[in-house]
């Protein structure tokens, strides 16, 4: 066995996307890697996990060498069923994307990019997860340098239980990057529209698209500072529980 | 228009399952409603939205009555599309479920019956999720008789910016409910087992199963609570960032 650490490589764009390769060319240069990834794209899942249908694993080649593992499922069936079913050994570190497109702000929750290193939180394995801010011709390059850079950093300091880093690399070229900033997830919302249409048969169906409202400037949200060039890491957790609410709530009368 | 107040009723069972029906027969009583939910069960589907598919809407019918809106998505699909495009005015609240099963400690954050909720509250719209703790031979009785006791008191006091209430109903004959605990969404993980099988094909599939390990016993606990007959309540919120530990962040060396 090498003495490099072994990562397990996931995302949610599937195993065929470009960031993921990417991310897999780069990493194993300094680890021991298994990619697990969907085998289709599985955007915006969330953290949903497969149980009413059985799951399938594929061996998926790339230039004619093994790459890893496709999975009929989400990005969060993918860690579980690698932790406890695929790898023989629990994986140092967990490292899910590299995302097409921002994980910021609101779009944290509904992104399965995000429930993968999530996941990796749960089981109580460094993770994280990281996207890159844009959709248009994507140049994952620093990303993925920026990866490997982040590999050894998190093995040395210890991230708290329960808790993953969300990681976003602004779309500039590498040398407009100013830096690193540590941030919180905005609170912009969307405007939604459903685009109701007709199909050819007549039937009607409705389509959803969505815009951002007023994405935070400050430089402590995930969103501004990506937006003025800083990778953006915000740590996360999965405990959706309103500490700061209980105490006022204690005083609801229910009875 | 009537003066009761106007309330969006979604799940993750399905329109066609019996909680969400018992919770629509009783909220009707006291409130003008909207039922829109997903047109098949969507268990488990975390904050998944629906991007890559249109969605479809069908009316639904109970008993020769409408009875609410089928959507071809998921729960968070559900409030979007009856918020944005079918509803013609705001609802003073939105509740999810009742659900087959609990929604504490880990579930939360894999539940589409939460996930509903939670689109409520980033709509700025009071919402609760309430689900019942058995998926043995359940009886919905008791929780659509709290959820109809909840509206007004929700209706009455304020919910914070981005907050909306996580209730598990335990699954005990009413006369042995003790009362209502404001609870903390627990920390107890899942250990998972993939079970290995062969298709009729002799090909290989996988089934995901799990048990929940040492559930927490603690009466400030969603699973202790409702272990002890208590109504749990747990106030919870989307914003992911672990606040507690942005200082430390800051002091890890990245460049």
């Amino acid at each position: 066995m090498s003495d490099k650490p072994f990562i397990l490589i996931a995302n949610d764009d599937g195993i065929h996307a470009p960031g993921i390769q990417a991310l897999a060319r780069a990493v194993r240069q300094i680890a021991d890697i298994t990619v697990v990834a969907p085998a289709t794209e599985m955007s915006a899942v969330g953290h949903a996990i497969t149980l009413s249908d059985p799951l399938r694993v594929c061996e998926y080649s790339l230039d004619h060498e093994f790459f890893g593992y496709a999975v009929s499922g989400t990005p969060s069936d993918c860690v579980k069923i690698a932790y406890w079913a695929l790898l023989d050994r629990k994986p140092d570190m967990i490292i899910s994307g590299i995302n097409l497109g921002p994980n910021t702000g609101i779009n944290t929750i509904y992104s399965g990019t995000v429930s993968a290193a999530t996941e990796g939180a749960i089981l109580g394995i460094p993770s994280f997860a990281i996207s890159l801010g844009t959709y248009q011709k994507p140049d994952f390059t620093f990303a993925a340098k920026f990866a490997c850079k982040l590999v050894p950093i998190l093995l040395k300091n210890k991230l708290p239980e329960g808790v993953f880093l969300n990681v976003n690399i602004p779309p500039c070229k590498e040398e407009e990057i100013r830096g690193v900033k540590i941030t919180r997830q905005g609170k912009a919302i969307y405007k939604e529209n459903f685009d109701k249409r007709s199909d050819p048969h007549g039937r009607t169906y409705y389509w959803l698209t969505g815009d951002k409202m007023d994405p935070e400037p400050d430089l402590d949200i995930d969103d501004g500072a990506m937006a003025q060039n800083y990778v953006a890491i915000t740590p996360a957790h999965y405990d959706l529980t309103c500490y700061g609410f209980m105490d006022d709530l204690k005083k609801w009368v229910f009875e």
